[in-house]
């Protein structure tokens, strides 16, 4: 049985308590769905239809591609629903053989325009469209990783690592001067390891634009690391997978403001870390980090960290906000990514990948603060 | 009055003429609208709330980049909503003072489920969300370009003919070797020359691997442009906006079925681009490449083209499908990309953005296929 027979098992088993005949999930432009590549292993561009009796529809827009990736019990290209979602979900429900009156659900992001379309147009069956469904529950079991997963995590982050090093002897010798070889750097480090590329577009931001959470552009032909503060915010995606680090780079001699940032954000970054373990809430850790930056009187613009997996973002989420209900559990791999930002001092983050196993956190990624 | 002025002006008459008392824009991971940018200036990450009177409240993530990139009568950081965006509605609606009853409108992308949530949580206003509204109204708007955005596009379409001139030597000169030194050519050629960098990830698939519409992974360490046909589609993004082209490498020898792919998607090409005129349907475009793939036996697996702008992706789209009613405009901006792949032959693909002026479609770009 294969990792993604196994994977959706887990779904069918709960679809049959839920009384979920059929379910239907959606990977587009503007709306990505990693849940299809961690049950079929088709990378993107497809919907994927199960049913409680244990079968999968993956309808690919492009079958070429399937015929190289995918795992799915029938492949039907999109072609022949004419491109269109409901026509795919009705070619579903007649394949599966779904009697009219069934509970089929479709994804909770649907529209609400779409969804009043899906009810005028299979209306032959009860279509859910809600939070707390088969999606939710495919996220909560896609936040625990598997031992496949977890392999693949332990290969990543080595090769992070290994670029985090380079980086450091490169950037503080002057080898890689600019934004821009920075970012090509690790871009052609990580692709001559194997990796399909970096996960998403690497943030490098010199002292001059490091006081953005989120620099803009991303890079630059401007120097990078040159005297104060700035940021390096990368991954790489090995196997679907990807890493999220935030390396920080201090070149004195550093204003006494720059330095409690420094130390401020080592301080929370530590705090949170100390706290982590089975069961915990990460609001409770995110709350933690905040406190450490609220007694100095500054204050944090985003989140503490979030879940990482085939997406760079996703569950657990480990942010403030008071309706957020997600435990940390053993075989989670999140980050924590503390940081501030100041026009005027510019920022700093410290962002490592962080694996709870049975005997506590183990800290996968090698990100530091830099000073030099 | 700023081009962003002029451009939220068109709407607040809009919203007069339709009882629309405030409109809300959302620019967030996963839901991007561009439309925000195109009104304000904001690059990303971002709620935007437009009152009939004529007033625009923006609220952004990150408040030190709106204090350099955005324009808007108010500007409130996103924390202050407690990061919640039916806070944020409702904050908006009471610095308007809108009144009880009146009609505000959200996002047509809303799911289901959180437009549940506005009901409950805003019911003191009545509450749209619904295709042809406001958020159409500026996608039509959007696809017409003004002069400042043509301004822009014959910028970029000039950095672009420039890198395309330089691949095709450099790469037919044997200079650039392998997927990934073409792809790290384009992104360092167009940041040199004043991008904000490529508009979405490169795609370079040498003969083995351009078989797929969209190479996995875009691109790799292995040799570009081998005997056979190889695909190249890259953009480059100046001041926002992106272009869109694709050229195809045919080394010789070539097969016959690898001439008659090529010639038929010339053939394709020419046959759409002398049916362009102001007011043409977009799906008869798309109709008439088809029709020349058709009567070869042969199927385009995507449609003939889209409109392009602050996306890669926006509207016109060119595509045959029934429900396709956009019509070419003079100050459209779009591409024409037919293509046809083969698991045995390879794929190829032309693809090149269209302006339509009074005096008929105008070239932008210099993409072709590169016979060699």
């Amino acid at each position: 049985m294969s990792v993604y027979d196994e994977r959706r098992k887990k779904l069918y088993n709960w679809m049959v308590n839920e009384r979920i005949a059929m379910v239907m999930f959606e990977d587009t432009d503007g709306r990505r769905e990693s849940a299809i590549r961690w049950m079929t292993g088709q990378p993107s561009d497809a919907l994927l239809f199960l049913s409680a009796e244990g079968k999968s529809l993956l309808v690919p827009w492009d079958a070429n591609m399937a015929a190289i990736y995918a795992q799915a019990d029938v492949i039907i290209p999109y072609g022949e629903f004419e491109r269109r979602s409901i026509k795919a979900l009705q070619g579903a429900a007649a394949l599966f053989k779904i009697p009219q009156g069934s509970r089929v659900e479709i994804p909770p992001v649907t529209s609400y325009t779409n969804f009043l379309k899906y009810l005028e147009d299979a209306g032959e069956y009860d279509i859910l469209c809600r939070n707390n469904g088969t999606h939710e529950e495919t996220e909560s079991l896609r936040a625990v990783k598997d031992d496949d997963e977890i392999g693949i995590y332990r290969k990543a982050a080595a090769i992070t690592n290994e670029i985090i090093d380079l980086l450091e002897s490169d950037i503080t010798a002057d080898k890689l001067r600019t934004e821009m070889e920075v970012a090509f750097f690790i871009e052609a480090e990580c692709r001559k390891r194997g990796c399909e590329g970096t996960g998403f577009e690497t943030l490098a931001a010199g002292a001059g634009r490091s006081f953005a959470i989120h620099a803009f552009p991303a890079y630059t032909t401007e120097p990078f690391a040159g005297p104060g503060l700035s940021i390096l915010d990368f991954g790489i995606k090995y196997r679907g997978y990807t890493t999220d680090v935030t390396l920080s780079f201090a070149k004195g001699p550093l204003s006494q403001a720059q330095e409690k940032m420094l130390s401020l954000t080592e301080k929370a970054y530590a705090k949170a870390l100390s706290m982590i373990k089975d069961g915990v809430y990460a609001r409770e850790l995110s709350l933690a980090a905040d406190a450490v930056f609220g007694k100095a009187r500054k204050a944090m613009p985003h989140a503490l960290g979030h879940g990482i997996g085939l997406e760079a973002h996703e569950a657990p989420y480990l942010r403030s906000r008071q309706d957020n209900t997600w435990q940390i559990r053993t075989g989670m791999i999140f980050t924590l990514e503390p940081g501030l930002y100041d026009p005027l001092h510019g920022g700093c983050r410290l962002e490592n990948d962080i694996l709870l196993t049975d005997s506590g956190p183990e800290i996968l990624t090698n990100a530091r603060i830099i000073r030099f």
